[in-house]
């Protein structure tokens, strides 16, 4: 391990949400540091670190060290890695666990893993003792500049995912741009289609300045701690002006209903499809359509392409390995995940590079014939 | 049954909560109202009614009837009666069943039973989708006073009670004071308990009026609404001053410390204890044990016992059929209860009627030499 750099390499990024406002912690380093900055904000002396069997190898000797040295005595918590862990099965462990661990309203539940992790601990934290204090500590580039910020939590029920859950925000995110190093460049690079994601919903020079600068954020140092912090303060701000999702957070599922149609497409086989991608391919087709629609101009829609696909993302259907279904098998899904009101659906379009909108009235045929065409 | 009376002869309290404001209403016929009176406040139009296999056949159909006539469709939960009910297995098929239901975030769980079927209802309305709105129908002087109102909901645990939750408000509250009629005196009594508490908390007036109207009370009409909608009215009071109990709303728990001991020590046997007998005991060792210190009167505490024993609830340890164990096992129990820091216990402590406070330095030793005396 590197020896611990200075604080001065450390972006902060703050969510002003009155009385639940919290800080984001972007830089290297972060995970040997994680017991001294805890300590000198909050004011808990005992925590349940839970993570994953994939995750627990490689930072909870150095996090449980951390927070040892630090005063904090912490109980571990080591769940299977997977989607599947997102059940009540495993949050019923993590509860008894939490309550076993003694940890009280001022003692922390810290999720150190990806997004499953971090959003069954977040829910664990909101339910025991009806909210402890929570610590993300995010190891992902998709959970450090997408699921670690803005306090969903939650599990999946047969009736579908993120059902069952809380809006419960950390009171801290310690973002270790070092563990990024460890992903694989398939992994680092469905994150980073939700890093592109925030500057074609409204930051149209971010997104300009990530076609000329991605390839030192995937090499790594200040320019992909940029990057990280400027899509956490992107995020930090829709979540700041509708915390509980009533309308423009929305905006934050650009790409998010095709990319959710086609996981569920491919039954959620990692090998063929991850979140990350299912979201790039889901943006292309969203500016796609909505220069389909005459609102933006499909050179747009071609840039968006063009840029995702430099960096390796898939940008098309036909890069999804092995044979998807027909298009209204994909329809059928979109609209169990979406309400369809008399024909009609809401969905993240855009007028362009950074123009992002809500539409509520989308007709569900124009969808199916965009499908078709896109399929054929 | 009666004919529906007016609106006229219902009692409004509006807890002011800002954007968690909501309304309870008391008085007669409410649940034959309550499709008319959720309809005309809040948009949902589906339902889903969880109640309990004691409480369906008493109250279910009608309920029904009334949201069907006012457009409401609805599922119905009908599940065991009794504490144990509050776990993991019943909470999870609530939600499976809410979700079953088509219940959005503007659409409804209604609660429709005591405080067992209100703290789970209110949960599982907390978390299906992150949240949706909740409707209590309390149908025990107990929960029409205390559990429908303030949104503490939750579930028990191997390590305790009420230790996993969420706060979460209802939308509205609609207290029948007609379903009363139907509860055994010794439940209205337990019931009761509750009430005379918020005089003794800081309303002293309140309980002076009680000492005079007790029996107008126990009989109905206009002095139960009345006692009814001032209980609410105190709760809502403690509430709004503090809403996620960081300080004064441990009031509420003036009583319960002693009183929760007793119940444990008696295995939660009804037959020989239920709470609200376990809390008048406790409210009355609560102004002994003040005089013990030196912090009241003993005549208030003989005040508060002779009222308590003139509506026929328990007043001391010695009115609990059976055998108890001895003043140690019940310092366990508090100790369980409490967080004991350096041999000091934090307890509701009074200088009178009405003029309860938070001690959170009381010696542990004082209270176990109390105990000991009380116990011999």
């Amino acid at each position: 391990m590197n020896a611990i750099p200075s604080a001065s390499a450390i972006r902060t990024v703050h969510v002003p949400l009155g009385e639940r406002a919290y800080d984001i912690l972007i830089g290297p380093g972060l995970i040997a540091r994680a017991g001294a900055e805890i300590a000198t904000r909050l004011k808990g002396r005992k925590a349940a670190v839970i993570t994953d069997e994939n995750v627990a190898p490689l930072y909870l000797k150095a996090l449980v060290a951390s927070l040892d040295e630090a005063g904090i005595a912490s109980a571990e918590v080591v769940l299977p890695a997977g989607e599947k862990t997102k059940s009540f099965e495993h949050l019923i462990t993590a509860c008894d666990k939490v309550l076993e661990a003694r940890v009280e309203r001022n003692d922390y539940v810290i999720a150190l893993g990806g997004g499953v992790i971090g959003d069954l601990s977040g829910f664990a934290a909101g339910i025991v003792r009806r909210g402890v204090r929570f610590v993300q500590v995010p190891t992902s580039l998709l959970s450090q500049v997408d699921s670690s910020v803005g306090g969903k939590t939650g599990i999946n029920s047969r009736h579908g995912k993120n059902l069952i859950g809380v809006f419960h925000q950390p009171d801290l995110v310690l973002a270790d741009t070092d563990v990024l190093n460890s992903l694989s460049a398939r992994e680092f690079r469905a994150g980073y289609a939700e890093v592109a994601k925030y500057g074609l919903i409204d930051k149209p020079d971010f997104f300009a300045w990530l076609e000329a600068n991605w390839k030192a954020v995937f090499t790594g140092g200040s320019a992909r701690i940029e990057a990280i912090a400027a899509s956490c303060q992107a995020k930090a701000d829709v979540v700041v002006a509708d915390e509980r999702e009533n309308g423009q957070r929305a905006l934050l599922n650009l790409g998010h209903t095709f990319g959710h149609a086609l996981e569920a497409a491919t039954a959620y086989d990692s090998s063929r499809l991850v979140h990350g991608e299912g979201v790039s391919i889901g943006m292309v087709l969203a500016h796609e359509f909505s220069a389909r629609m005459n609102l933006a101009s499909p050179d747009d829609a071609r840039r968006v392409e063009r840029h995702l696909k430099e960096v390796g993302l898939p940008t098309r259907m036909s890069d999804i390995p092995g044979d998807l279904p027909p298009a209204e098998t994909l329809m059928d899904a979109i609209a169990q995940d979406k309400k369809v009101k008399s024909g009609k659906l809401t969905f993240i379009l855009t007028r362009g590079v950074g123009q992002s909108f809500v539409a509520d009235d989308v007709p569900a045929s124009e969808v199916i014939s965009f499908l078709r065409e896109k399929h054929a």
